[in-house]
Protein backbone atom coordinates (compact mmCIF):
# COMPACT_ATOMS: atom_id res chain seq x y z
CA UNK A 1 0.00 0.00 0.00
CA UNK A 2 1.25 3.76 -0.80
CA UNK A 3 1.05 5.84 2.15
CA UNK A 4 1.16 9.37 2.50
CA UNK A 5 2.08 10.79 5.71
CA UNK A 6 1.77 14.62 6.35
CA UNK A 7 3.49 15.73 9.20
CA UNK A 8 6.30 13.24 9.09
CA UNK A 9 8.47 14.74 11.08
CA UNK A 10 6.57 15.19 14.06
CA UNK A 11 6.76 13.39 17.03
CA UNK A 12 3.60 11.33 15.55
CA UNK A 13 4.88 10.94 11.99
CA UNK A 14 7.98 9.77 13.11
CA UNK A 15 6.39 7.08 14.45
CA UNK A 16 3.97 6.21 12.33
CA UNK A 17 6.25 6.08 9.32
CA UNK A 18 8.79 4.00 11.16
CA UNK A 19 5.84 1.45 12.34
CA UNK A 20 4.49 1.09 8.76
CA UNK A 21 7.74 1.54 6.69
CA UNK A 22 8.33 -2.68 7.48
CA UNK A 23 5.30 -3.39 5.14
CA UNK A 24 4.23 0.02 2.81
CA UNK A 25 5.56 1.76 0.64
CA UNK A 26 5.62 5.28 3.01
CA UNK A 27 5.46 9.06 1.14
CA UNK A 28 7.08 11.14 4.24
CA UNK A 29 5.84 14.60 3.79
CA UNK A 30 6.42 17.45 5.80
CA UNK A 31 6.51 21.48 5.93
CA UNK A 32 10.40 21.43 5.63
CA UNK A 33 11.83 17.81 5.55
CA UNK A 34 11.01 14.17 4.00
CA UNK A 35 10.36 13.31 0.69
CA UNK A 36 7.90 15.92 -0.17
CA UNK A 37 7.60 19.32 1.09
CA UNK A 38 4.03 21.24 1.49
CA UNK A 39 2.71 23.91 3.01
CA UNK A 40 -1.13 22.97 4.23
CA UNK A 41 -2.20 26.40 4.81
CA UNK A 42 -1.66 26.78 1.02
CA UNK A 43 -4.07 25.25 -1.73
CA UNK A 44 -1.50 25.34 -4.25
CA UNK A 45 1.03 23.82 -2.16
CA UNK A 46 -1.13 20.91 -1.54
CA UNK A 47 -2.24 20.60 -5.00
CA UNK A 48 1.27 20.64 -6.25
CA UNK A 49 2.28 17.79 -3.61
CA UNK A 50 -0.51 15.52 -4.80
CA UNK A 51 0.92 16.08 -8.55
CA UNK A 52 4.17 15.01 -7.39
CA UNK A 53 3.31 11.97 -5.54
CA UNK A 54 0.50 11.23 -7.76
CA UNK A 55 -1.53 8.14 -6.94
CA UNK A 56 -1.88 6.57 -2.99
CA UNK A 57 -4.23 4.16 -1.51
CA UNK A 58 -3.83 6.17 1.92
CA UNK A 59 -3.32 9.14 3.63
CA UNK A 60 -2.37 9.68 7.01
CA UNK A 61 -2.07 13.78 8.59
CA UNK A 62 -0.59 14.06 11.78
CA UNK A 63 -0.81 17.96 11.17
CA UNK A 64 -2.14 20.30 13.62
CA UNK A 65 -0.77 23.69 14.16
CA UNK A 66 -3.26 25.54 16.46
CA UNK A 67 -2.40 28.11 19.13
CA UNK A 68 -2.12 27.48 22.59
CA UNK A 69 -1.95 30.01 25.41
CA UNK A 70 -3.69 31.85 27.61
CA UNK A 71 -7.33 33.02 26.84
CA UNK A 72 -7.05 36.48 27.26
CA UNK A 73 -4.56 36.84 24.04
CA UNK A 74 -7.12 34.92 22.30
CA UNK A 75 -8.17 37.38 19.23
CA UNK A 76 -9.08 36.76 16.08
CA UNK A 77 -5.72 36.78 14.73
CA UNK A 78 -4.51 33.59 17.14
CA UNK A 79 -7.29 31.85 16.49
CA UNK A 80 -6.10 31.72 12.72
CA UNK A 81 -3.40 29.43 13.33
CA UNK A 82 -5.70 26.89 14.01
CA UNK A 83 -8.39 27.39 11.39
CA UNK A 84 -5.69 26.98 8.53
CA UNK A 85 -3.34 24.95 9.91
CA UNK A 86 -5.06 21.85 11.67
CA UNK A 87 -8.61 22.49 10.27
CA UNK A 88 -8.45 24.10 6.85
CA UNK A 89 -4.62 22.26 6.13
CA UNK A 90 -6.79 19.13 6.74
CA UNK A 91 -10.01 19.61 5.12
CA UNK A 92 -8.11 20.80 2.02
CA UNK A 93 -5.90 17.67 2.00
CA UNK A 94 -9.11 15.77 1.28
CA UNK A 95 -11.00 18.17 -1.01
CA UNK A 96 -7.91 17.99 -3.30
CA UNK A 97 -6.76 14.47 -1.94
CA UNK A 98 -10.08 13.29 -3.32
CA UNK A 99 -8.77 13.50 -6.91
CA UNK A 100 -6.04 11.70 -7.09
CA UNK A 101 -6.28 9.11 -4.03
CA UNK A 102 -7.02 5.56 -5.69
CA UNK A 103 -10.77 3.85 -5.33
CA UNK A 104 -11.57 1.93 -1.82
CA UNK A 105 -8.58 4.47 -0.44
CA UNK A 106 -8.61 6.27 2.98
CA UNK A 107 -7.98 9.39 4.50
CA UNK A 108 -7.34 9.90 8.25
CA UNK A 109 -6.67 12.85 10.08
CA UNK A 110 -5.70 13.68 12.99
CA UNK A 111 -8.20 15.50 16.37
CA UNK A 112 -8.12 15.09 20.04
CA UNK A 113 -10.00 14.64 22.75
CA UNK A 114 -9.85 18.70 23.41
CA UNK A 115 -13.09 18.81 20.97
CA UNK A 116 -15.06 17.42 24.13
CA UNK A 117 -12.72 17.57 27.15
CA UNK A 118 -11.70 20.88 27.02
CA UNK A 119 -8.30 22.00 28.95
CA UNK A 120 -7.34 26.07 29.65
CA UNK A 121 -4.80 27.23 26.61
CA UNK A 122 -6.13 25.02 23.88
CA UNK A 123 -9.71 26.71 23.08
CA UNK A 124 -8.07 26.86 19.68
CA UNK A 125 -7.31 23.71 19.29
CA UNK A 126 -10.98 22.62 20.57
CA UNK A 127 -12.62 24.38 17.72
CA UNK A 128 -10.37 23.07 15.12
CA UNK A 129 -11.07 19.30 16.09
CA UNK A 130 -14.70 20.04 16.12
CA UNK A 131 -14.66 21.00 12.92
CA UNK A 132 -12.15 18.23 11.53
CA UNK A 133 -14.77 15.95 12.70
CA UNK A 134 -18.12 17.54 12.03
CA UNK A 135 -16.05 17.27 8.59
CA UNK A 136 -15.27 13.87 8.64
CA UNK A 137 -18.81 12.53 9.21
CA UNK A 138 -19.96 14.74 6.05
CA UNK A 139 -17.12 13.61 4.26
CA UNK A 140 -17.65 9.92 4.80
CA UNK A 141 -21.27 10.10 3.07
CA UNK A 142 -20.48 12.26 0.14
CA UNK A 143 -16.97 10.79 -0.68
CA UNK A 144 -17.21 8.08 -3.84
CA UNK A 145 -15.05 5.29 -5.02
CA UNK A 146 -15.22 3.57 -1.73
CA UNK A 147 -13.06 6.26 -0.36
CA UNK A 148 -13.11 6.08 3.57
CA UNK A 149 -12.38 8.91 5.69
CA UNK A 150 -11.89 9.22 9.46
CA UNK A 151 -10.14 10.86 12.47
CA UNK A 152 -7.70 9.72 15.30
CA UNK A 153 -8.65 11.74 18.52
CA UNK A 154 -5.74 10.90 21.20
CA UNK A 155 -5.61 12.60 24.86
CA UNK A 156 -2.09 13.86 25.46
CA UNK A 157 0.38 11.39 23.71
CA UNK A 158 3.54 9.86 26.11
CA UNK A 159 6.42 10.93 23.87
CA UNK A 160 5.21 14.47 24.39
CA UNK A 161 5.99 15.00 28.02
CA UNK A 162 6.29 18.84 27.43
CA UNK A 163 1.84 19.10 27.46
CA UNK A 164 1.77 17.02 30.27
CA UNK A 165 1.28 19.74 32.86
CA UNK A 166 -1.94 20.77 30.71
CA UNK A 167 -3.13 18.20 30.69
CA UNK A 168 -4.08 16.91 34.35
CA UNK A 169 -5.31 13.69 35.02
CA UNK A 170 -5.40 12.58 31.25
CA UNK A 171 -3.83 9.00 31.05
CA UNK A 172 -1.35 9.83 28.13
CA UNK A 173 -1.54 7.67 24.89
CA UNK A 174 0.89 5.28 24.05
CA UNK A 175 2.78 5.50 21.09
CA UNK A 176 1.77 2.27 19.97
CA UNK A 177 -1.85 2.80 20.68
CA UNK A 178 -1.79 5.81 18.16
CA UNK A 179 -0.56 3.33 15.74
CA UNK A 180 -3.45 1.47 16.27
CA UNK A 181 -6.09 3.95 16.01
CA UNK A 182 -4.50 4.83 12.67
CA UNK A 183 -4.17 0.85 11.76
CA UNK A 184 -8.00 0.63 12.17
CA UNK A 185 -8.56 3.51 9.69
CA UNK A 186 -6.22 2.49 7.50
CA UNK A 187 -6.63 -1.36 7.68
CA UNK A 188 -10.35 -1.72 8.74
CA UNK A 189 -13.44 -0.81 6.82
CA UNK A 190 -14.80 1.49 8.75
CA UNK A 191 -15.51 5.60 7.34
CA UNK A 192 -16.77 8.75 9.21
CA UNK A 193 -15.62 7.55 12.51
CA UNK A 194 -13.40 9.19 15.06
CA UNK A 195 -11.32 6.73 16.62
CA UNK A 196 -10.17 6.95 20.25
CA UNK A 197 -7.04 4.70 20.65
CA UNK A 198 -7.58 4.29 24.31
CA UNK B 1 -32.43 41.64 30.75
CA UNK B 2 -31.08 43.54 28.31
CA UNK B 3 -30.58 40.64 25.55
CA UNK B 4 -28.82 41.65 21.79
CA UNK B 5 -30.25 38.80 18.95
CA UNK B 6 -27.77 38.77 16.44
CA UNK B 7 -29.53 37.41 13.08
CA UNK B 8 -32.91 39.30 14.47
CA UNK B 9 -34.33 39.55 10.66
CA UNK B 10 -33.69 35.43 10.29
CA UNK B 11 -36.56 33.10 10.76
CA UNK B 12 -35.23 31.53 14.26
CA UNK B 13 -34.08 35.11 14.97
CA UNK B 14 -37.63 36.74 14.62
CA UNK B 15 -39.44 34.27 16.12
CA UNK B 16 -37.01 34.32 19.79
CA UNK B 17 -37.02 38.23 19.69
CA UNK B 18 -41.53 38.02 19.56
CA UNK B 19 -40.84 35.47 22.42
CA UNK B 20 -38.44 37.24 24.30
CA UNK B 21 -39.51 40.94 24.02
CA UNK B 22 -42.58 40.59 26.08
CA UNK B 23 -40.17 40.62 29.16
CA UNK B 24 -36.93 41.73 28.52
CA UNK B 25 -35.46 44.65 26.03
CA UNK B 26 -34.35 43.43 23.07
CA UNK B 27 -31.78 44.66 20.84
CA UNK B 28 -32.13 43.15 17.25
CA UNK B 29 -29.01 43.20 15.44
CA UNK B 30 -29.13 41.98 11.52
CA UNK B 31 -26.82 42.34 8.68
CA UNK B 32 -28.84 45.11 6.64
CA UNK B 33 -32.27 45.43 8.91
CA UNK B 34 -32.59 45.89 12.84
CA UNK B 35 -31.88 48.29 15.82
CA UNK B 36 -28.06 48.14 14.91
CA UNK B 37 -26.34 46.44 12.16
CA UNK B 38 -23.18 44.30 12.02
CA UNK B 39 -21.22 42.15 9.37
CA UNK B 40 -20.19 39.31 11.26
CA UNK B 41 -17.06 38.43 9.05
CA UNK B 42 -15.45 41.51 10.13
CA UNK B 43 -14.05 41.81 13.66
CA UNK B 44 -14.24 45.99 13.38
CA UNK B 45 -17.69 45.79 13.04
CA UNK B 46 -18.44 43.40 15.91
CA UNK B 47 -16.39 45.46 17.89
CA UNK B 48 -18.38 48.61 16.12
CA UNK B 49 -21.96 47.00 17.35
CA UNK B 50 -20.58 46.14 20.84
CA UNK B 51 -19.51 50.05 21.50
CA UNK B 52 -22.76 51.33 19.86
CA UNK B 53 -24.86 48.78 21.97
CA UNK B 54 -23.23 48.80 25.68
CA UNK B 55 -23.05 46.50 28.20
CA UNK B 56 -25.98 43.82 27.84
CA UNK B 57 -26.64 40.57 29.74
CA UNK B 58 -27.38 38.02 26.98
CA UNK B 59 -26.39 37.51 23.74
CA UNK B 60 -28.31 35.05 21.33
CA UNK B 61 -26.41 34.03 18.11
CA UNK B 62 -28.87 32.55 15.08
CA UNK B 63 -25.86 33.68 12.51
CA UNK B 64 -25.31 30.95 10.64
CA UNK B 65 -24.20 31.53 7.17
CA UNK B 66 -22.73 28.27 4.94
CA UNK B 67 -22.21 27.14 2.26
CA UNK B 68 -24.95 24.66 0.86
CA UNK B 69 -24.61 22.85 -2.28
CA UNK B 70 -23.13 19.49 -4.41
CA UNK B 71 -19.90 18.01 -2.54
CA UNK B 72 -18.02 18.69 -6.01
CA UNK B 73 -18.35 22.16 -6.82
CA UNK B 74 -17.57 22.31 -2.40
CA UNK B 75 -13.75 23.85 -2.86
CA UNK B 76 -11.53 26.20 0.20
CA UNK B 77 -13.08 28.88 -1.54
CA UNK B 78 -17.14 27.71 -0.50
CA UNK B 79 -15.71 25.74 2.46
CA UNK B 80 -14.72 30.07 3.68
CA UNK B 81 -18.60 30.96 4.05
CA UNK B 82 -19.01 28.82 6.94
CA UNK B 83 -15.79 29.59 8.49
CA UNK B 84 -16.04 32.87 8.02
CA UNK B 85 -19.60 33.26 9.10
CA UNK B 86 -21.30 30.39 11.17
CA UNK B 87 -17.81 29.17 12.44
CA UNK B 88 -15.54 32.72 13.18
CA UNK B 89 -18.55 35.34 12.74
CA UNK B 90 -19.91 33.56 15.99
CA UNK B 91 -16.36 32.94 17.89
CA UNK B 92 -15.51 36.29 17.21
CA UNK B 93 -18.73 37.90 19.02
CA UNK B 94 -18.02 35.72 21.98
CA UNK B 95 -13.93 36.70 21.94
CA UNK B 96 -14.91 40.30 21.23
CA UNK B 97 -18.22 40.62 23.28
CA UNK B 98 -16.82 39.21 26.21
CA UNK B 99 -15.49 42.77 27.12
CA UNK B 100 -18.91 44.48 27.26
CA UNK B 101 -21.30 41.75 28.51
CA UNK B 102 -22.27 42.21 32.31
CA UNK B 103 -20.97 39.67 34.86
CA UNK B 104 -23.06 36.68 34.83
CA UNK B 105 -24.50 37.57 31.69
CA UNK B 106 -24.81 34.99 29.15
CA UNK B 107 -23.51 33.72 25.52
CA UNK B 108 -25.58 31.42 22.93
CA UNK B 109 -24.70 30.83 20.12
CA UNK B 110 -26.57 27.99 17.00
CA UNK B 111 -24.95 25.12 15.92
CA UNK B 112 -27.38 22.22 14.50
CA UNK B 113 -27.68 18.24 14.41
CA UNK B 114 -25.83 18.28 11.50
CA UNK B 115 -22.40 18.26 13.83
CA UNK B 116 -23.11 14.70 14.26
CA UNK B 117 -26.08 13.77 12.04
CA UNK B 118 -24.44 14.81 8.36
CA UNK B 119 -26.69 15.06 5.24
CA UNK B 120 -25.41 15.61 1.86
CA UNK B 121 -24.49 18.77 0.66
CA UNK B 122 -24.03 20.58 4.20
CA UNK B 123 -20.62 19.12 4.96
CA UNK B 124 -19.66 22.89 5.37
CA UNK B 125 -22.06 23.49 7.85
CA UNK B 126 -21.02 20.00 9.98
CA UNK B 127 -17.58 21.57 9.79
CA UNK B 128 -19.06 25.24 11.22
CA UNK B 129 -20.98 23.40 13.95
CA UNK B 130 -17.96 21.41 15.04
CA UNK B 131 -15.87 24.08 15.62
CA UNK B 132 -18.97 26.34 17.04
CA UNK B 133 -19.22 23.42 19.65
CA UNK B 134 -15.62 22.57 20.65
CA UNK B 135 -15.20 26.33 21.34
CA UNK B 136 -18.24 26.36 23.49
CA UNK B 137 -17.29 23.45 25.72
CA UNK B 138 -13.38 25.36 25.93
CA UNK B 139 -14.72 29.00 26.24
CA UNK B 140 -17.12 27.81 29.31
CA UNK B 141 -13.83 26.62 31.20
CA UNK B 142 -12.14 29.86 30.53
CA UNK B 143 -14.58 32.78 30.74
CA UNK B 144 -14.19 34.57 33.76
CA UNK B 145 -16.97 36.66 36.33
CA UNK B 146 -19.73 34.09 36.05
CA UNK B 147 -20.22 34.57 32.16
CA UNK B 148 -21.50 31.54 30.62
CA UNK B 149 -21.31 30.10 27.41
CA UNK B 150 -24.25 27.30 25.53
CA UNK B 151 -24.88 26.68 21.77
CA UNK B 152 -28.45 25.57 20.89
CA UNK B 153 -28.34 22.54 18.11
CA UNK B 154 -31.58 22.00 16.54
CA UNK B 155 -32.74 19.92 13.46
CA UNK B 156 -34.31 21.38 10.46
CA UNK B 157 -37.07 23.89 11.93
CA UNK B 158 -40.60 23.72 11.63
CA UNK B 159 -40.43 27.23 10.29
CA UNK B 160 -37.95 26.47 7.43
CA UNK B 161 -39.48 24.23 5.14
CA UNK B 162 -37.72 24.35 2.11
CA UNK B 163 -35.19 22.45 4.20
CA UNK B 164 -37.28 19.74 4.57
CA UNK B 165 -36.17 17.39 1.75
CA UNK B 166 -32.50 17.85 2.57
CA UNK B 167 -32.99 16.04 5.86
CA UNK B 168 -35.04 12.92 5.38
CA UNK B 169 -36.87 11.66 8.41
CA UNK B 170 -35.78 14.47 10.54
CA UNK B 171 -38.52 15.67 12.88
CA UNK B 172 -38.78 19.27 12.77
CA UNK B 173 -38.16 20.80 15.95
CA UNK B 174 -40.83 23.23 16.75
CA UNK B 175 -40.60 26.96 16.77
CA UNK B 176 -41.68 26.77 20.85
CA UNK B 177 -39.30 23.96 21.21
CA UNK B 178 -36.44 26.04 20.20
CA UNK B 179 -36.94 28.48 22.16
CA UNK B 180 -37.12 26.67 25.19
CA UNK B 181 -33.72 25.65 23.88
CA UNK B 182 -32.86 29.20 23.88
CA UNK B 183 -34.43 29.65 27.47
CA UNK B 184 -32.30 27.17 29.21
CA UNK B 185 -29.17 28.69 28.50
CA UNK B 186 -29.97 31.94 29.45
CA UNK B 187 -32.06 31.99 32.05
CA UNK B 188 -31.11 28.19 33.67
CA UNK B 189 -27.09 28.01 35.40
CA UNK B 190 -25.50 25.72 32.95
CA UNK B 191 -22.52 26.67 30.78
CA UNK B 192 -20.48 24.38 28.22
CA UNK B 193 -23.43 22.80 27.06
CA UNK B 194 -24.74 21.65 23.90
CA UNK B 195 -28.18 21.95 23.92
CA UNK B 196 -31.17 19.79 22.08
CA UNK B 197 -33.88 21.28 22.21
CA UNK B 198 -36.29 18.49 21.43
Amino acid sequence: MKIIIVGANGTMGKYLASAFEKEHEIIRVANKHGDFHVDITSTSSIENLFKQVGSFDALISTAGPTYVGPWKNLTDKEFRKGVEGKMMGQINLVLIGQHYINPKGSFTLISGALTHDPQLNFANASAANGAVEGFVRAAAIELGNGIRINAVSPTVIENSPQYFPYFPGDIPVTMQQLEYGFRKSIFGANTGQIIKPY
